[in-house]
């Protein structure tokens, strides 16, 4: 970095903008920017930007890219796939300051926040009015709705109310050149062009840096009611879901098995949730503005594969029985560094992937644990593998591979980051491929936006065009 | 055309791919696909080509790349703003011969089809299953699945299941050069690169050519009930429309005017729907398993503001009452060949806009009619002007510039095809066209794609990147 001509000019230029305070360089300020969630992925930034507001942003971006210098943008930094941590030697721009929540148009049900808020503070900030985000997942205190639209979150209400693209109506972005472009109408129809909104959302910040997020926001049902339902394995808990998924209330369908609920009950002094412990567990959350108590209860009579049932109704309750699911990754990286991925199969396809998955990772990597856990309802699963090194891939390849032989997705929620990036090619031809490096190159000619991530090679996404 | 080096060697060309049966030269075969719907846009094309299957449509593009021949992607031809028929020399490309229709997928609720399959087919051939496509038009027997997806169509249910772009869960497609993608994995839950999919959606043909397309299906409800209610104005139904739009049964909720009504009893031989005339009329639909018929009137019994109310529950009496609101661009066109504005106002500037459009459209164009109607939930009216002269853009310029200081949009559903192009910079910005223009040229650079589509000028998309 010393050796970098541009550094010192640049880095000067960035404290006239966001000033003195707001530029960090010193490793015991940086250090946090600099190290994803995982552990796995970690190197030494230039310098930690944090501009205030849009103005700034465009400023710092406009500065970098005249020097065609590289910048990873960064919201709460909970990604799990490298995609917001440098990889040495970039700019961090981290856009936390970016907080500002508007007030809620009620008539529209829409809010308009700025990237850097958490989806904890948006979700408080609607809920006076009765509304929500239909998004929501376990890193909810720290994830920033800006990191959610550019890694298109998932979470586990995806089953009723789509991700994070679904939920976005328009948004503020500045391009890798410092201009901006504004799309906050908050018109649900709207065919003018095309849909950059939904373009940015899922691009991983290799497109453009979205500043402000109008967000489209439901209603919050009256009665919210949560099953933890002790069966057998997937195939049994596929059955049960096949039945359930046809009522309209149904907001989430989890599995976990008994090794991920037993590493939670360690990790957090939690007892187990039943007195027998069983192989997998299904959690279920149904919520309506009728009770939909009875007509859970109702279609699960049906079945006579569920060995043991916990419902909960009240907050307190319901949090109790999530906290076995929402622990699982923490419980999971207080073990060791893991090699997460986040995989979705049809539905057709899961149980053998899960059976096969298992085999294959103990034929590739003798005595590494497995622990599974995922979103059922949407064919995704969480795969952590505890054991190989953190560089050594060959666990990586075999379980992506696999995936794609199943006809799935090598990544369902996290986005491809950096971790990926080399298996892109498994489920995206060369044709495709080419596609999205022709819009990537057209948006950030010089690739100055998060390098690395989605494309194979740093700069390979920045410089190739269909030929 | 016949001073084009390159017409007479294409054209053989493009026999030798599609069969000489499908490649119409002659005005007598070619005049169907050189006018559109409203006979406002009409010019002749340097030949029809009607490619069978996506080999085909390869072939052919990558023919009419390689000597930079335009070419314009043609579905049902029901398109109202000019975009699927030429401007003057180029291949019309029809789809219409790909209307394949796959099994259905029960366990995904998805089906894939041909881009030329029409949305009646597609219907029909879901709803042996229960299930049915979130989205339905008037223009239901004509409009192809792929002219829907390319224009992101919306019509009456948005409301409920959102524009077409949230029904597609993937498309194969051919680029400009004649390479193929395929994203038919059917996954909703995949964040593997960009979105290519949704922004294919709304492109109008200026990317890439749909040749299949992937659509998440929608149960049937058992019950479905509608109402037309006469009402004083567009206040009162927005009054009305703010108490039902919490029923989770409402899917449509439509406006029209008396004079509208008047034209569609007159061109169908219709008599009125009721024994009086009032003023404005509220067409409502709602649909659930559980009959919705009296929470509809439940909900309607706050109001004092209804003159006169028809409800219709079996399929004949609604059709009976949808006929009033869907013979309205028949009718319309019929008298004259209107000028067609499709905008989305905020639901707020709704009431305002309607008074201030008749009386701006009246001081511009002495003696024009003005026939509103539309899509009332999702401030989405269609305004018809009648009286100028097609050619003439006194009356565009008027009603568009009008939407743009109300916050609105120049195209709510049907795009900006070749009729609004001029006006896209009133709602958006440099940057923003900018943008889009340096994604067309990235995936398009030899502008063969329906140029003079949404970008000003014919080629103006092509050629610009950001400085």
């Amino acid at each position: 970095v010393a050796a970098d001509p541009f550094s010192a000019p640049l880095t000067e230029k960035l404290v006239g903008i966001v000033g003195e305070a707001h530029v960090l360089t010193d490793p015991s300020t940086t250090a946090a920017y600099e190290i994803d969630w995982t552990r796995r992925w970690r190197a030494r930034a230039r310098c930690v930007v944090r501009p205030a507001d849009t103005g700034e942003v465009a400023a710092v971006l406009a500065a970098c890219h005249k020097v065609g210098a590289p910048v990873v943008p960064q919201g709460g930094n909970t990604g799990l796939v490298g995609g917001s941590v440098p990889r040495g030697g970039e700019v961090v721009l981290s856009l936390t300051r970016l907080n500002n929540l508007e007030p809620v148009d009620e008539v529209a049900a829409q809010v308009t926040v700025g990237a850097g808020a958490t989806l904890a503070h948006v979700r408080a900030h609607v809920a006076a009015q009765g509304l929500d985000i239909g998004v929501d997942l376990a890193a909810r205190d720290s994830a920033t709705i800006g990191g959610m639209v550019a890694t298109n979150a998932g979470g586990i209400r995806v089953l009723r109310h789509g991700p994070m693209r679904r939920q976005v109506v328009g948004v503020e972005a500045v391009l890798a050149d410092g201009r901006v472009v504004q799309r906050l109408g908050g018109l649900t129809k709207d065919n003018t062009g095309y849909d950059l909104v939904g373009l940015l959302a899922g691009s991983e910040g290799t497109l453009a840096v979205v500043t402000r997020i109008q967000l489209a926001l439901v209603p919050v049902p009256r009665v919210r009611v949560a099953a933890l339902l002790a069966v057998d394995g997937i195939e049994t808990a596929l059955v049960i879901f096949s039945r359930l998924r046809r009522l309209p209330s149904l907001e989430a369908a989890e599995i976990m098995w008994a090794d991920g609920v037993g590493l939670v009950c360690r990790h957090t002094g939690r007892p187990p949730p039943f007195a027998e412990s069983y192989p997998a567990y299904l959690l279920i959350e149904c919520a309506a503005d009728d009770d939909p108590t009875e007509m859970l209860a109702t279609t699960l009579s049906w079945t006579h594969a569920v060995h043991d049932t916990a419902v909960a109704t009240d907050r307190q309750d319901r949090e109790r029985l999530w906290a076995y699911r929402e622990h699982h990754t923490e419980a999971i990286s207080a073990v060791g560094v893991p090699h997460k991925f986040d995989v979705t199969l049809p539905l057709g396809a899961l149980a053998a992937f899960e059976q096969e998955v298992r085999s294959h990772v103990a034929k590739a990597a003798p005595g590494a644990q497995v622990i599974l856990f995922g979103h059922l309802g949407d064919g995704n699963l969480h795969v952590n593998v505890l054991g190989p090194p953190p560089e050594d891939e060959t666990v990586d390849d075999v379980v992506l591979r696999l995936v794609a032989r199943h006809g799935g997705s090598i990544s369902a929620e996290h986005g491809i980051g950096v971790a990926k990036a080399q298996w892109l090619h498994l489920t995206r031809s060369e044709a495709d491929r080419a596609a999205m490096a022709a819009i990537k190159h057209a948006l950030d000619p010089r690739g100055i936006l998060n390098p690395g991530v989605i494309f194979p090679s740093r700069g390979a996404g920045g410089g190739q065009q269909p030929s």
